[in-house]
């Protein structure tokens, strides 16, 4: 049996301003960096350790992990940054404010871009500055590779082959793997994980920064799974993630 | 032709205590963690950047390349660390006050242990609890590879491996890369790149986070170095490294 945790990073600022925030690489709000770092300090309480770290490319969940890292004197283990762990492309809407964009639109378009399993937000447009193809990180991704927009379906499929070919492989090796991600490309995998339905996945909401354990068979297949910490707290900052999408 | 660089972690802890480190996994000085701030945002101004850095896996390199990384807003490249980085091993030595031991064991001793290139300083014993065997990170080492004790030609011999194997490929790939190591592993390297004798490597400081520019021909052989910043700083931080093992 293996035995791997799940984090989402702390509080970014465009969390806090409630902004889509998608591959747009903002850092962590102060809120932010005292939740990583109480998520270390839980981990360590707890006995956790880690032999290996996977991270995506974005400086909030690398933060997240620094400090995770740090706490738990585990700055010495290898990380491995890929942009296949980062949070869902979210398109056009990159940049805007959520409530604003439900005002405009209606709460229940945005609930369908931000929640529905396989209707995307908008595109980019080629041109637009945002493109990825404009970033560095992205330049030896192949143009069908890189997103100008992802539902969660696309953010499932292009976060499964590093699941199945780096981090399955390592946990299969008996490496105690840590992976800090992003609220969709977490989903994304524990759909997968749990198999949860399409419908069900809609209401699913992970909270900022605290651990999710997950204990897994041979096969890698899931046993059952848990959050670190109080219960309360979690269930709070659930609710906190869901009502973002609301007008007021 | 290639163009690398290599920078040695800011003061720590340690140094500042004036204590002989090597593996002891000491942390940044309030004062290293300004200089490791400092050498990002001289590189950042003087428009470096990085496709990969290497590091060691001791903390006051890793917080290095972190501060680093941040300033130059790079904290999303791939980042390999490796125990063939690490500074000398200092045997016996690590934890003992440098200006004690010289007034102890005399300054020529002193200066011996911390500068003869093949004379390395007295052995851990095998149940010392400072022994690298009792250390997570090392675990996958063998025996031969554990040090009790290093002089520099030791550190010498188990730095170049992973230059040959792993730094040099990717420069020839044409990545550009930052090196964050220590006073000795980067003294280990640099008497390779430019053939110092072995006495000439005796007198040779390198300053703590000032970093040190490798100019590489299609050989990866060096053509020019020089440090980046004011030269009047450069060589005040070179004094204060060479004044370290006096008595008073």
């Amino acid at each position: 049996m293996y035995k791997i945790v799940l984090l989402r990073h702390g509080e970014s600022v465009w969390n806090k301003e409630n902004r889509f925030t998608g591959w747009t690489d903002v850092d962590l709000s102060e809120k932010g960096l005292a939740e990583a770092k109480a998520a270390g300090e839980l981990l360590k309480q707890q006995g956790f350790t880690f032999d290996v770290a996977y991270t995506s490319v974005l400086k909030r969940a690398i933060r997240t992990l620094w400090l995770t890292l740090d706490e738990m004197d585990l700055m010495w283990i290898p990380v491995y940054r890929h942009w296949r762990l980062n949070e869902r492309h979210y398109g056009a809407l990159q940049g805007l404010n959520k409530a604003e964009t439900a005002a405009q639109h209606g709460e229940d378009q945005v609930k369908i871009w931000r929640r529905s399993y396989d209707i995307p937000p908008p595109a980019l447009a080629a041109d637009d500055p945002r493109h990825p193809a404009q970033d560095r990180r992205y330049h030896n991704l192949s143009t069908d590779e890189l997103p100008l927009t992802e539902c969660l379906k696309d953010t499932v499929a292009r976060f499964l082959p590093y699941w199945h070919e780096t981090i399955v492989p390592a946990i299969k090796r008996g490496e105690r793997v840590l992976v800090v991600a992003h609220g969709n490309s977490l989903r994304a995998l524990i759909k997968y994980l749990d198999d949860v339905s399409e419908t069900e996945i809609v209401g699913l909401n992970i909270p900022t920064a605290m651990p999710l354990v997950y204990e897994l068979d041979a096969d890698c297949r899931p046993i059952r799974h848990y959050y670190l910490g109080d219960e309360a707290a979690v269930a709070a900052a659930m609710q906190a993630v869901a009502n973002q999408g609301k007008a007021r």
